[in-house]
């Protein structure tokens, strides 16, 4: 069996996903990266180690006229020859692609809205896409560049089990897994040459080669330069991006459950559910709404506060810097200023 | 007031540092972010807004040759001329740079023992270095080409209260803090322009323009092509190297209160301490552990035993994908396999 086929076959198991009896609709461009995705799945399904429905579906985005009917036909001509059912829509019908804002965004939720649907039709398990760790890799990047915390940076995931697209079409829950089963393993080259070995020529979109994108530029021009520090700089911001979005899951975890910090007290019982970390964090957050700032404030002080919460041994009161206090009474801690006695002064 | 004093010293309340009777060692290399600081503590000084006693310090390290010595000259007689007191010393003495392994780094150590020692030797407050947003941006960027998760991401400290220098020298903690506090607003041009305005002539080192060095790298080719795609990348990496860091400093205090998920058991009163969030983390990796993988685990399996640890209604096991079980007794959570009857079978 090729590598490419072992790995994909690795990663559907390791994914738990069905090996039978189930459907998938995949999503496929034409490029090489898709065209592999519909290559692997043509061999597991020849070998019968995938005994699934697979539904070839593709999303006529008709930005590029004549070329992107080329790209459609291609695409159906590919899957009725390695005999999977074919689904094609163009943008133009029932999934209209607004003019307003991001072009490449609204692209992208008219073609979810069409796979979705699609999905439903079929009741399919889910969709499968074919990005890559370059995909994941561009992503990070383009984030980074723009400005983004960890949540922004976390990329990708491979497994989203219950997707939903930003839409105004559907309104309850999907059920309906996004599945990227190439994400955490394969590179370009390997979508490239998977698809030269089984002698299928990939179409190549002209917006890939458009140095006026940024998504091109960071491919084109910034990766390979990144290169030069570290040769395995795609699967090392590849590896960052999914580190940040484990810890960033807990830290989603995290902010669920924290009490409002937006009120002048806090309730002693609400915080004594928390951990230590989140207790320190709720208390600074607190602190931070109701003083404006943090400054003069330091560890001891947050530390002296979480004590005045568990213990009934640390008194009704902690004193901060500038006549500032925390109290303890009836199931509360409260902020509050200091009355100071002003004595007669010149000034 | 010039800005650059005017941000200073903003920054310096903001800190909650004092402005009186206190000493601080100021890290003077001579170059220009060192030289503003030295400067603007100068101007502070005479403007009566900070009434400390500041020392230059200036370390050797004495790889330079001549060069070496003339930096080292040139800080000391400058210190001299704005009537700062002076500390200099030659790494070949006291302070032995150790040729064994990474020399930026072992130059590093050596530095950071002689600027601890001048701090206790003055009982200083702490030790001012002159690291700014571009130091920032450029560290972030050479651990993200190296490949590092959310701390190694998170970048230096505008303050760190309790520093201590990874060396044999010293055993206990240290009581200095080590302060950075031009890093959260000054770029490099900043410094310089505000060296131009005093006409100071700053040195500069042969090193910073070394392309053999992956720093000056970061320097000189890539942050100039990521200023094409976003003129404020200086500011864009050093803000989410600060955003990492609040985010790292919570996952730290996690990871500090979590049981041995190493166990084929856990007590239940450790996990009745921990936050939700925690609890999944305990659960994920301790499953991790026990069954080597996560495979056709699902929330939802999660959630059950979660649900078993804290409630007496939820039984006493939690049924997991092949015959896996949890099961709860003796205030503890164990993972067991079902003992599955076999059929007789040919096979």
């Amino acid at each position: 069996m090729h590598k490419f086929v072992r790995n994909f076959l690795t990663e559907w198991r390791k994914l738990g996903l069905p090996f039978e009896n189930a459907s998938f609709i995949a999503a496929i461009s034409g490029g090489a990266d898709s065209l592999s995705l519909l290559l692997v799945l043509n061999e597991l399904r020849e070998r019968k180690k995938l005994q699934n429905r697979f539904v070839a579906a593709h999303f006529n985005h008709n930005l590029r006229g004549e070329a992107s009917r080329k790209d459609a036909e291609f695409v159906r001509a590919l899957s009725e020859k390695l005999d999977f059912e074919f689904v094609g829509e163009i943008s133009d019908d029932q999934y209209q692609i607004s003019k307003k804002g991001n072009l490449e965004q609204n692209a992208r939720v008219a073609r979810y809205e069409f796979l979705t649907e699609t999905a439903q039709s079929y009741k399919a398990f889910g969709i499968l896409t074919a990005h890559t760790i370059n995909d994941q890799a561009e992503t990070f990047l383009l984030n980074l560049i723009r400005g983004s915390g960890i949540s922004g940076l976390s990329g990708m995931k491979v497994l989203n089990s219950k997707f939903q697209v930003s839409s105004s079409k559907f309104k309850e829950k999907s059920q309906i897994s996004l599945i990227r089963p190439l994400l955490s393993w394969a590179r370009r080259d390997d979508t490239e040459n998977f698809c030269r070995e089984n002698e299928i020529e990939f179409r190549n979109d002209a917006m890939n080669e458009d140095l006026g994108l940024k998504r091109v530029r960071v491919r084109k021009i910034l990766l390979p330069m990144l290169e030069d520090f570290n040769p395995k700089i795609i699967e090392t911001l590849a590896k960052t991006a999914n580190l940040l979005q484990t810890e960033s899951d807990i830290l989603m975890e995290l902010k669920d459950q924290k009490p409002n910090t937006k009120d002048p007290y806090l309730f002693l019982k609400d915080l004594k559910t928390l951990s230590k970390s989140a207790v320190y964090q709720v208390l600074r957050n607190w602190l931070k709404t109701n003083r404006d700032n943090l400054r003069q404030l330091e560890l001891k002080h947050i530390e002296a506060i979480a004590s005045l919460i568990v213990s009934r041994k640390s008194g009704k009161m902690v004193e901060l810097p500038n006549d500032e206090i925390i109290v303890k009474k009836e199931g509360k801690i409260f902020f509050q200023k200091r009355k100071v006695e002003k004595s007669g002064s010149a000034n």
